[in-house]
Order: structure tokens, then C-alpha cells, then sequence
């Protein structure tokens, strides 16, 4: 599945432009997250009484054919970006961001400041006036053209209300001299055939003139439709009351530009709409920014900006759960197409993970767990979990670092002879015990503390264990089914009977399947397929593995080693019951000791069920109905005595997936002009997909037979997949690639624009000092501590506060919760106030700070 | 290896900025190709006798601290791009377009107005000016900075001669008003540290004034930076003799800038140096235009950017060779370091070569030639041909189409029982008649007629060829190693012994080698390398698949059919001396019979060898000392008859392997502004690199015990890696791409802009069907024809233009002669003069039509 980062979305939503009504935007329970910076909502602005701007569609008609064939044309039209009409195609341009000559804006102007200005003009009197100058609208059969008006893909898109402006422009041989007209109609009105879509014209813009040399005319109508299709310029027109309003709207509109000098860039390259329009806010004039609200402190802005880390997000973590009133409306939302879309995708991707993590674990424990157990433990927890979270949107799995855990802790209880199960048992029941300890003391605010050095250091080491394994397995399988040497046995007999206990052939070889793995991975970044197939494949990648693998292997006859699924409905274990017994085999007093394992295993846990939290609740998703975050780790509390009591995988909240639930439920804005992006209005937040993806995994079980399929080595694979992209998607794998790269070659990251290159590479040299420590840790008998010493990350990210100041750290990781409180008494960025640097930093290149999500590698 | 279209470098080259003077360049005997549109070269200003002006280095000191620390600093620079000094990281920029905001060049405008402006001024009196001014001058310890300006990297990149100017801006409390002054020394003068690089200061423009609001004077310091860095400005500047010349100027400048509306654009954004600048031609001032020459006119430069076909640049196909005055200096020029590392580049991929083709040919002909053949083969003809040759860049090769017909040749002497070396002998003998008749009829100007419709359809179908092959090829062995099923033998004893006639053992399995080709293609799209290293790998793939493969086979012990290679020096058919019998078993009427293949032959060499003869001629390479289309097909007539009589394959030039031989022989500037591409400068026209390039494979021919370790699946992978990206090379692939896509979400192809949707499906459509008729008559016993059918293509293509407009056509193909003649007269594009959209119609968007690289296919 797509590895999605947070912060994207959230700085696409957040950065949109306003000037399309977000009508579904209506309740807004939180003041901070609702007003975007560049405007206020349409809440905000009904709640100050100021009725919004309708959209204004911006048509550019030319006058060609000058002297012989008069014809009017449709030649450009612009929402937000221009689109051209490709004449000789006959097709509409890509929107793209307009580019303009300053002469033909300067033309403009001293021809609008001698012409003609008609501002609220009755309709009548300009019908008038352009009826002359428009030939065809009389003599042109009306209907056809009318027809197209309806069927144009534009006007669905447009919203109620929207208006029209109109530029028209061209050349008149018999004028002596240019003549500029503009009219603004008191009420607009729909003028026939005269704009491509019909809606009711508010202004008009009339340039013609006498020949001129070069496309004068042409570019100036597209300065005048630039100018108009400007929201400040609008604004100001709109409440214009005389020619000298108009011409200092213009006069505005000069100031803000942005030049490009000539010779350094080509004029006529065509620039694609930016990703995220920069901030709209500080443009509005004084008298506009007065009614709306003071512009947000810049501090704010930039702090918004720079801390995407868990503890950015933070208002949810005091709150406490309210969550009686909306539980009605979690159903009932749930009433809508896309619900059942979203239900398909992650119940493919909960299989998947279900298959993965089972067959893994199996894997690990001898079968102490196994695929049905994953099945049937996903179903369960995950559908409790779903009814009575504060989170209805997680989606809980047996994820990764508690994958690492558990084989850990069964080697541990091999070493002691111990019987498994009945230990894992009292494992489970103290951390049940610790967590609600946890949950009692509201300890979910520690969760400030783990910053992105600690968060990366997590889960860089969980990567490295899945590349590590996933490539241990395979050459361990290299061995266990051996290779034909082809000089031995070359003319002799070969005879070979498998061994008493495997039912494989031993003269098999497995290395093919590792393979198609990789090539899966290549797919996301070829480039022989249309990017439509290639969004589809890597967002089922592991399903499509899964299938290719199994069926090369069936295809190919291979005797790979397979999953182990049991016959029938009962544990993969033989010979144990669902139940698991309190102490088995075990002297009583390992009940108590089992406390120790446990504690790390509550580490572990903490960690990870509260980091995917905040992640999950970050403000930049617009959750309505709050979050729950001491609700969410009581019940992963109770499924942990749940689980361990029948024998069945630990389950905590994933990132990755949770993710991919709240994003195929995005509510969007549909009115959106070309080139823009939509508009994100929030989430359907409902407990119903969850469920019944979770009823379906559990109908899953059924699918038992056909799983004993999947060879393992395809398992293995993904495993690797998954550990290599995790860890090429955390910044501190960027900042190893910096150490390797000569300056010059090093990427425009505005990391490196505030930091010296010295000290950012000290700091990943620290990084992967701890990283190395941690390995070896790992490694010796000692590992089941891991989970400590990742906690001892956290020491050492306070040991940094005397290495690094504050303001490389913001840059390099984020700040804890005391630095962050002595900032604005400092003053955020003092560079700042020396060269301003800041203000040069585009928003555009803004890299988002979130590579937490990797935190659970699933 | 890379493909790299032809058609990029040209631009590249044509279209770099003229400032730097580009001192190599001093002979060049066609003025056609010489001077680029954007300016003369330096020969040609020196022969007007106008002097060119030094390159001008800009820097802005900005005076901070005011009032407690008034300190100078340097805080951004200019060549051509903008470099910025980043404060807190305290390193410069990556080089990027400066933008600026309009007011900031206005308010300049105004400063320098009312300012003063000292033109033609001595030293010292700027000295008096500057040192009051610039407290750090007098205080500073000298010695530091002058020792760094001396280490300063950008002091070797800029050429002798430069100077530099220096805008000196910030604020000064005590100053009632802003103070603007600018200086034009009459001779420059070296000011110590005042700039970075120890350069003679030409100008100065002082800006200073009382404190303002924001960044006044950074900006405006900006503004004159970029106003200085241009050099249309600069070249007025330079020979103002008023205050009047210098705001003309810089009204001038203004006239030509473009603008970006506000909120459509992030003004913030670095935008990287585009690839290629626009023409700088149109922007010199008419009276040195006059000087210069007049403008190219727009129809000619039109014409240029349309046909990157072969027979765009056909100067060379009337010039006959005249190439003995260059013979010693075709030597003498190889004393270059550069040719060292060009002999290893190139023999690396000849060695390749001769292996993959010389495999696959040993395949495809039963061992009647092999690899051995090929070593020897590539050895003497390749040696040969650069002794002799018009082009001695030309690599030959047994190229891709040729195999194909080899191939066919060999089945249809199998199906007729015949000896096929002497069968072959005597088609060696006819075609060399036949290649030596179109070279003594001059027909190599026929080539003009095979336009892309032509080269794109017989790529199309060998690469098609090429994939079917490989494939079919891997197939086959997955039934002659058969696979064992598991069931059949689980429990039985396995005894098998290999037939009498092979040496391998037969439970082998080979499937594991293809995997490696893909994987080693994915290579060059992984995102996981630094691109240093994604370069050199993807340079070297073949070489790298293939010791990869080698070495997993060799690890892993796997049986798989290998390379054959006689183990002495002797040919690979067991029990035929070197030299070829002219009858052998045939009776002696099949010598005159081979006259029917071989002028089936004869076409396909003629289109190979004189499309590729083309193509390395291309007026983009800016070769010097002349191209010899007939001696050239001369050479490969007489080297036929000579591999013929030998049985060592047949050779033609290669047209990738050629091309990568003279980029490795390119001559570039050195000196360059920060951010600008190097300027290409020609290339090392020498016989010797090539000479020792096949020495060396000559010397090869004793690696032949090492060549027997290479397993044949590898040979076809790279057979197939070569199909598919000869394939999806070509607009044609582009061209089915856009069938399969709504045209939403089609990419801004110029074509697209130009012809309507369903005229270019319908192209496609009609290129689709032509290659299915082609791959139909492949699949029946007529296959031996196919040269003949692909020379039906140009039939086609005639019929065309029935079909199609010549405007179409030009974008969708190029024109036939005729066509081309016909052009001028009724006007190149008629739309244009309608809507003008050519001239909006980036230069940087232009995709060069050059896909006939392809068609050697190696």
C-alpha cells in the first residue's frame, strides 16, 4: 500500500485558496483548525455578517479575421490559472499559471485611464453598447450554441452563484485610435451566446483599437482577464466607485507582482498550478482585514509550519473522552457511496496484513501462532476496537515492533525451557496491568518527549530487524532446501528421500520467489505504464506480490515451503485448546517474573499505540467528533487480556493503515476551477466501515483453504519491501545520503539552508552511533531490552539540547516541551531578524516533518 | 548504456547564453553551423570587429547592524543565475532564476534618477566616493580575505578578462533621505577585498538611506544586482554616456520582463536554471544588430527546431570525402587526457557487444559463427573501418537488424539443406556488388525519403523482434531444462543422465537469470541511489548485469547453457579453417540465387548505414573536419566481402554505441557561470581512440576461456532490456500511450497543441496497422522479405499525404523533399498568423523528433 505522508495532505487542505464556497464545511467544533490562513471560512465569514464574493469565470473573445472576415472567438479563459485554446488542435490548454509582459499591463492601464468606466450600469444601456460591437451575436443561430453552453463539462464544476466576466478584445482597422472600455453591470445579467458558459456577466472589458504591429491586443486582453481573475483585484472592483478605485486596484495589482528577468527564463514556458498556492491572507486590504480578524501572528504560523511531530497536534491529549452524543451519527454517516470503496481497499489491505503478520508469526513462534490465529484475533479486537474506541477510524494490526518483540521473548522462554503460551499469557495480563496503570495517570502526555530523533531511531532499528530477517530467512531456506551442485552428480544417480519430518521435496529450489518481490517494488517507479495503472498497482502492490508470487510458484510447480494453516476451525498449535491454561508446564513464580517482559513489552506499546494517535488525530485531518486517547490504550488494554488468554497475536493501532481508512474517506469539495486542487473539508468519521471490514476478515477464516498457497518465501518478501520502504522514507535516511554527497549535488532542502552542513552531519553521525549501539544491543542476549533502550533515545535527545542550539534543533528533529515554552521569549528564529531569510522560504518546497508514520512498519 | 537522444545536446548547445567567451573554438570552416542564433561566436564578432565585453560577476554588499555593529557583508551574487548567501547555514545557494518584486525596480528607478550617476570616472575619485563609505575597507586585516579570494573556486570558473560590479545597499540612520549612486569607472580597478574574487571593478551602485519598513533595501540592492547581471543592460551600461542612457536602459529592461500575478504564484520559489535560455538574439539593440547582421528569420529557425530528422541536416550528403588533409591531425588530436577514459568507456561497451551479439548470432546459426568470430570480427572490420572510414568516430557493430535477417538466413538454408557459410559467402559477395553500385550512383541521397514514419516503424518492429525472441527464447529453456514436478518424484528415486550430446546436467533449473535484467533495468529509475552513482550504473548496466549474473550462476553452481567458445583459436563450426569455401556442398547455381536475399540485404544495410551515417552527422555535433557518406558505405561493401570469405558476421555502423563514443569526446567550456550548463564547445575528431578501442577487442580474443562462464539467459536478458527500451524510446510508443489515456490527463506535448486528437490517433492507428501487416508477413514463410516490406513503408508514408495536411505531418512526422520545397511558398504554419501560438510555444518544452537512435538497436 501507498505510503502517504500526514503532513502533505494537510498542507494541501490547509493552504487551498477560499474563494470557492466550502458548502459542506458547516459545523466546526474547533475554533484553531477551522479558518485557513488565507481567508476565513465560509462559517466565519457569514458569522461576521459580510455576504462572500461570488466566483467570477474570466473569458477572453478576440476579434480576428480584421478586415475581410470578422469573427469573434473564444481564445483563453481563466478560474484561477489560464487555459488556451489550442487553435490548430482545437483543444483547451492545461491549466497553467499565467505569465504576462509588463508593457501589455502598462498598455492597459493608460488605456482603461483614458477610456470609458460604467460602474453599476443598468444592463439595458450596456446591451447597447456591446450589441454594436458584436456582430455575431445578432446574425449567429442562437440555439446550438445555447446547447453547448448546458453541456459543458465547465459549468458543472463552477459553483452556485458563480458570475461571468468578460474581456473583449481586437483589432478594428477603421478606429483612429484604441478604446478602452470597462463596465460593471449593477445586476449581472445572462447574455445569450456570449460566454462559453452561461452565467449571468457582471463585467466587461472592451479593448479595441487601429492595427497595431505583434499581438498587441491579444495581450492586452489577457493582461485585462489576468487582472480580473485576481480574488484582490475582484474585491476592489467589485466596491469600486469611480475610475481613480479602478486604477488604483490596478496599481495594487502591479505591486504584488512577481518579475522574472528576461534572458534568465523563458517567457513562453507554460508553468503548471503549483501543488499549494501561497498565502492569500496578507493580501486583503486593510478595510477587508479589519472586518474578517488581525492577520495570525507570523510566530504561529511558523511554529505551525515547523512542528509536525506528535506533540504539534496537541489539544486532544487533554481532553478526555466525550463520546456518547456522537455515537448515533458514527453509523448513520456511514450512508454514502464511498464508504463501500473504502471498505473494499482496507479489508484487502487487512487481509493482507493479516496473512503477513500471521504467517510471520508463525514463523517465529513454531506455530504457537499462526494465520488463523491472525485472522480471527484481527476480527475480534479490531471489531471491538472499532465499537468502542475513541478513534473509530484506527484500524488495529499485530504490527511490526511487536512482531520483534514476540520473537524475542519466545527465544527467551525457549532458552528457559519455559512453555510459551501460559508465559505469554501472564505477559499479557501485566501489561493489560501497566497500560491501565498508564491510562490512570493520564501518562499519554509523555508522549511529548518522544521527538522525531527518537521516532526515527525507532524506526530505522524495527527497518533494519525487517531487511535483516526478511534476507536471514531466504538464505537460511538456501540451505535448508539445498542446492544441486551440478559437478557431483552430473552422470551419477541421484537418489534422495526427504527427510521423516518435512513433506516437501528436497530438490527443490525456493530462490525465484524472493524476486518477484523486488520487481513489485520496481513497478511503483517505472515509467512504461500511464500513471493511472501505476497509482492502482501500488496501492494493491502487496495483494498483486501475493497473487503473482503464488502463481508463479503453482504455475511452476514449485515445492516452496507454504504457510501452515490447520484443516479446520482450531489452534495452529496442535493439540491445544482455544483457551490458554493460567500456568501450563510452568513453575508458578514465572508469572510474577513474566512482569519484567512485560514492562518492555508496555514500553513498546506505549509508544507506539499513543505516537500513531497523535498522528492519527493531527489537526490537518479536521476530526469532528475528537479523539480518545486514554479510551484508545484502555481497550488496546483489555484486547491485550483478550488475546493473550486465547493464544492469539497483540494487537495495537496502525499507522500506515489507519492512514489509508481516514484517506479513501476524504470529503472533498467537488466545485473546483481547473488546475486547482480540491478542496479537503474533513473526514466521514463513522465506526461502520471499520466493522464491517473487520466482520469481513473474520468471514475470512474460511479462506483457510486456499491460503495453505501462499509460499512463504513471497511473505519474506514483502517483509523486505516493507522494512526498505519504511526506511527510505525517514528524513534521517536523507540526511546519511547528504553525508555521502559532495555539497554541490546536495538537494535545495530547506534543512540545509539553516543549518551548516557541519552540524547537520554531527547530528546524523549521532543518529547512527545510537543506531549502531542499538544493533549491537540487539544482538547479544540482552535484546529483549530493546524497548528500554529505545527509551534511552530519549535521554540522548536531551543530551543534544547542549550540543545544539535550539534553532538547529527545530530544524534537525522538533523541540521538547520545555525548549518549545522558552522559544517565543527568545524569539523564534533570531537569523531571521538580521536577514530575513525566512520570508524567502517557499512554502511550496516545504518539506513536511512527519516521518512518524512509519513508526508500526505495516 | 544510456540512450541519449541527439536531438537534447543540440539544444543545449545552439541555445547557451554567448557571454563567456568560448576561447577553443577558433576554426570553423561552415558558417552554416558555427554561430549559434543567440549571438555571434567570438570568431565571427572578432571578424566584425567588435570586441566583446568581459563577463561581469555582481555581488551585493548589504551594510547591517546599524546603529550599534555597521558591518558589510555579503549576502547574495550574480554570473547569470542568483546565488544567495544562506546566513544560518552559512553556505552559498544552490544557483537559482532571481525573481523580484516590481515596486523594488521602480523605487530603484527613482533612486538612480534623482542620484548620482558618475560615467567614464577615474578610480580615484570613486576611491574618495567608496571610502567613507565602507568602514571595513580601512579597519579589516587585509591578508585573510585576500588570501581566500585567491582560493575561491569561482575565481577559476570565470574567464580571464572578467570584472566584477558591486551594489553596496543598506541602511544608515543618520541619513535624512535615500542616497543612490551609480559608478562606471573608465578603467577597473582591483579594490582588495571589496568583492569575493579578486577581480578589476568596473561598477558600483551605492544605495543607502534611513531606516525603513521590511527589506527596502535588500530588494532594491537585488534589483540592481539583476539589472547589472543582464547583459542586454550590461551592453548598454557599458556605452551610456547620461543619466538618460542609463534609465533608458533600464526602462528598457523593464520592457522585457515577465510577470507572475500574485497568488498564483509562491514568489518565494527558487526556480533551478532551466535547461536551456531563451534566444538572447532578438534582444540586442538594433544598432548591434546592425552591426551583427540581421535577424535570423523566424521561418528558418522554425524550419531548424521542426526537423531533427535525417535528412534535416543533409549539407554532408552532397559533399563527397575530402579527407586526406586532415589524416595527420586525425591522429595528432587524440593527445588528450579526456581519450584515455573514452578507449575504456567504449571498449567496455564493444566487448559487451561483441559478446551479446556474438552469443545470440552463435545461437541463432548453430555455432556456425559465435563469439569467437565476433571478437575477431569487431577487431579487424571496426580497426578497418576507422583507418579508412569518413567518420572514424563511427564504432561498427553487428547490429540488431541484421541478427533478425541472419537468422532468417539461416533457417531458409537449413529448410533448403544448404551449406550456409558458402551460401552466406556469396550473399556477402552480392551485397557488397550492390552496396558498391548505390555508392557509385550516389543513391545515399534516397535516404531522405525514409522520414520517422519509416525509421519509427522498423525500430518498432525489431525491438518487437527483440522482446519475442528473448522471451521465446527463455521459454524454450524452461522445457529443455524441464522443471521437476514435486509430486512425480517426492518419494521415488530420481535418476536422469544427461544425452550424449550435451554436457550439462538436465535437473537444472535456469529460470532465476532472466529476473536479473529486469532487476538491473529497474536500476536506473531507483530513487534509492544518489544520482552519481545511479550514472555510473546505469552506464555500465550491461556490464554489471552481466557480472552479476555470472556471478549468482557461479555462487549458486546452476547448470545453465553457456556461452560457446572454442577452447583454442580456431573457428567455432567444428572442421572449418578461417577462410570460407566458395562452394562447398552447394550446387553452383545457389550462388547466383543469393542474389535475391542479398539485395533484400543491401536494403536493410543501406537504411542502416546511412540512417546512422546521418544521425552522427547531425550539424548539433558541430563536427569540423567533414562526414563520407559513400566512402563510408564503400568501407562497410568492402569489409562484407572480407567477413564473408572469413564467416565472421556482417557489420554496420551502430548508431548508440557511435553516439556514446563522441559524447565521451566532447569538448565543453570550462569557465561558466554558476548554474549555466558548460557550452559545447565540438568534438575530438580523431581515428585513434576508435583504432585502439578494437586493438583491444582484438587482445579480447584470448579472454575467450574467461567468456565461457557467462550463461546464456543473461545474453537474453539484455536482448530483452534492449527491446523494451528501444521501444518505449520512440514518440511512436508515446503516440499508443496517448490512445489509452482521457485526455484530461494527456501531458502538454507540443504535438498536442498543434493537431487535433483525433488526427494523431489516427496516425498512430494507421502506424499500428502497418506494424501488425509487418509482423504477420514476419510470421509466414515470407519472412526473408521483410526488408522489402519495410522499405513498403515509405509507400505508406507517401500515401499519406492524402491523408494529412503538410502542417500535420510536420508535427507528426517530418516532410518528404517535396514537401519540404513547398513549404516556403505557402507559408510554414499558417495558424500562427491566425493566433500568433507558435511564438508561445516554449522553447524549454520542445521534444527534439529525434527517435532514429533506435534504430540500430544496440
Amino acid at each position: 500500500m501507498e505510503m502517504k505522508l500526514p503532513g502533505q495532505e494537510g498542507f494541501e487542505a490547509s493552504s487551498a485558496p477560499r474563494n470557492i464556497p466550502s458548502g459542506e464545511l458547516d459545523s466546526n467544533p474547533d475554533p484553531g483548525t477551522g479558518p485557513s490562513p488565507d481567508g476565513p471560512s465560509d462559517t466565519e465569514s457569514k458569522e461576521l455578517g459580510v455576504p462572500k464574493d461570488p466566483l467570477l469565470f474570466i473569458q477572453l473573445n478576440e476579434l480576428l479575421g480584421w478586415p475581410q472576415a470578422l469573427e469573434w472567438r473564444e481564445t483563453g479563459r481563466w478560474v484561477l490559472f489560464e487555459e488556451k485554446l489550442e487553435v490548430a488542435a482545437g483543444r483547451w490548454s492545461a491549466p497553467h499559471v499565467p505569465t504576462l509582459a509588463l508593457p501589455s499591463l502598462q498598455k492597459l492601464r493608460s488605456l482603461l485611464a483614458e477610456g470609458l468606466v460604467l460602474l453599476d450600469c443598468p444592463a439595458q444601456s450596456l446591451l447597447e453598447l456591446v450589441g454594436s460591437t458584436h456582430p455575431r451575436k445578432a446574425s449567429d443561430n442562437e440555439e446550438a450554441p445555447l446547447r453547448e453552453q448546458c453541456q459543458n463539462p465547465l459549468r458543472q464544476k463552477l459553483p452556485p452563484g458563480a458570475e461571468a466576466g468578460t474581456v473583449l478584445a481586437g483589432e478594428l482597422g477603421f478606429l483612429a485610435q484604441p478604446l478602452g472600455a470597462f463596465v460593471r453591470l449593477r445586476n449581472p445579467v445572462v447574455l445569450g451566446s456570449l460566454t462559453e458558459v452561461s452565467l449571468p456577466s457582471r463585467f466587461f472589458c472592451l479593448l479595441l483599437g487601429p492595427c497595431m504591429l505583434g499581438k498587441g491586443y491579444h495581450e492586452m486582453g489577457r493582461a485585462a482577464a489576468v487582472l480580473l481573475s485576481d480574488p484582490q483585484f475582484q474585491w476592489s472592483v467589485r466596491r469600486a466607485s469611480n475610475l481613480h478605485d479602478l486604477l488604483a486596484a490596478l496599481d495594487a495589482f502591479l505591486e504584488e507582482v512577481t518579475v522574472l528577468p528576461p534572458g534568465r527564463w523563458d517567457p513562453t514556458a507554460r508553468i503548471p498550478p503549483p501543488k499549494c498556492l501561497p498565502s492569500q491572507h496578507k493580501r486583503l486590504p486593510s478595510q477587508q482585514r479589519e472586518i474578517r480578524g488581525p492577520a495570525v501572528p507570523r510566530l504561529t504560523s511558523a511554529e505551525d509550519r515547523h512542528r509536525h511531530g506528535p506533540h504539534a497536534h496537541s489539544p486532544e491529549l487533554q481532553r478526555t473522552g466525550r463520546k456518547v452524543p456522537w455515537y448515533p451519527s458514527d453509523f448513520l454517516d456511514a450512508l454514502h457511496l464511498q464508504c463501500f470503496s473504502a471498505v473494499l481497499y482496507i479489508y484487502l489491505a487487512t487481509v493482507t496484513n493479516a496473512i503477513t503478520f500471521g504467517g510471520l508469526l508463525g514463523d517465529a513462534t513454531d506455530g504457537a501462532q499462526g494465520v488463523l490465529e491472525s485472522f480471527l484475533g484481527t476480527a475480534v479486537a479490531g471489531a471491538a476496537f472499532c465499537l468502542m474506541a475513541g478513534q473509530p477510524l484506527t484500524i488495529l494490526s499485530s504490527t511490526g515492533p511487536v512482531l520483534v518483540f514476540e520473537r524475542l521473548l519466545f527465544s527467551f522462554s525457549r532458552d528457559y525451557s519455559l512453555d510459551y503460551l501460559p508465559f505469554r499469557l501472564w505477559v499479557g495480563i501485566w501489561v493489560a496491568t501497566f497500560c491501565l496503570v498508564l491510562v490512570a495517570t493520564e501518562a499519554s502526555v509523555l508522549v511529548r518527549y518522544f521527538t522525531r530523533f527518537t521516532e526515527e531511531g525507532f524506526c530505522a532499528l524495527i527497518s533494519l530487524i525487517f531487511i535483516y530477517d526478511a534476507v536471514g530467512k531466504m538464505l537460511n531456506l538456501t540451505h535448508t532446501y539445498p542446492i544441486q551442485k551440478p559437478g557431483s552428480s552430473a552422470y551419477g544417480c541421484l537418489c534422495q528421500y526427504p527427510g521423516p519430518g518435512g513433506n516437501e521435496s528436497q530438490w527443490i529450489r525456493t530462490r525465484p520467489k524472493d524476486r518477484d518481490d523486488i520487481v513489485s517494488m520496481c513497478v511503483k517507479t517505472s515509467r512504461f505504464f500511464p500513471s493511472v495503472v501505476r497509482k492502482g498497482l501500488s496501492d494493491f502492490s502487496s495483494v498483486l506480490a501475493i497473487l503473482l508470487g503464488c502463481g508463479l510458484d503453482a504455475f511452476l510447480g514449485l515445492a516452496t515451503p507454504k504457510l501452515m494453516v490447520p484443516r479446520e476451525f482450531k489452534p495452529t498449535l496442535p493439540g491445544r485448546g482455544w483457551l490458554v491454561s493460567p500456568f501450563g508446564a510452568n513453575p508458578w513464580w514465572w508469572s510474577v517474573a513474566a512482569a519484567l517482559p512485560a514492562l518492555l513489552l508496555s514500553i513498546l506499546i506505549f509508544m507506539d499505540q499513543q505516537i500513531t494517535a497523535v498522528i492519527l488525530n493531527r489537526m490537518e485531518y479536521r476530526l469532528q467528533k475528537g479523539a480518545g486517547f486514554h479510551l484508545d490504550l484502555f481497550c488496546v488494554a483489555v484486547l491485550m487480556l483478550l488475546t493473550s488468554a486465547l493464544g492469539l497475536p497483540w494487537y495495537v493501532s496502525a499507522t500506515v493503515i489507519s492512514l489509508a481508512h481516514m484517506d479513501s474517506l476524504r470529503r472533498e469539495s467537488r466545485a473546483c476551477a481547473p488546475g486547482e486542487r480540491p478542496n479537503f473539508l474533513g473526514i466521514r468519521e463513522q465506526r461502520l466501515t471499520g466493522l464491517v471490514v473487520f466482520i469481513l476478515t473474520g468471514a475470512s477464516i474460511f479462506l483457510a483453504p486456499v491460503l495453505k498457497f501462499i509460499p512463504m518465501p513471497v511473505l519474506y518478501g514483502i517483509f523486505l519491501y516493507m522494512g526498505v520502504a519504511a526506511l527510505s522514507s525517514i528524513q534521517f535516511t536523507n540526511r546519511v545520503k547528504l553525508l555521502l554527497m559532495p555539497a554541490k549535488h546536495q538537494p535545495d532542502l530547506l534543512l540545509l539552508r539553516h543549518v551548516p552542513l557541519t552540524r547537520v552531519h554531527l547530528f546524523t553521525a549521532i543518529q547512527l552511533a545510537c543506531l549502531g549501539l542499538l544493533w549491537i544491543i540487539k544482538s547479544t542476549p540482552a535484546a529483549i531490552i530493546f524497548p528500554l533502550m529505545l527509551l534511552g533515545l530519549v535521554g540522548v535527545r536531551k543530551a543534544l539540547e547542549r550540543v545544539f542550539s535550539p534553532q538547529e534543533l527545530l530544524w534537525l528533529d522538533e523541540l521538547m516541551p520545555e525548549e518549545e515554552r522558552s522559544i517565543p521569549e527568545k524569539g523564534l528564529e533570531p537569523e531571521h531578524s538580521f536577514s530575513g531569510s525566512d520570508s524567502e522560504d517557499s512554502e511550496l518546497m516545504y518539506q513536511p516533518k512527519a516521518p512518524e508514520i512509519n513508526i508500526s512498519v505495516n
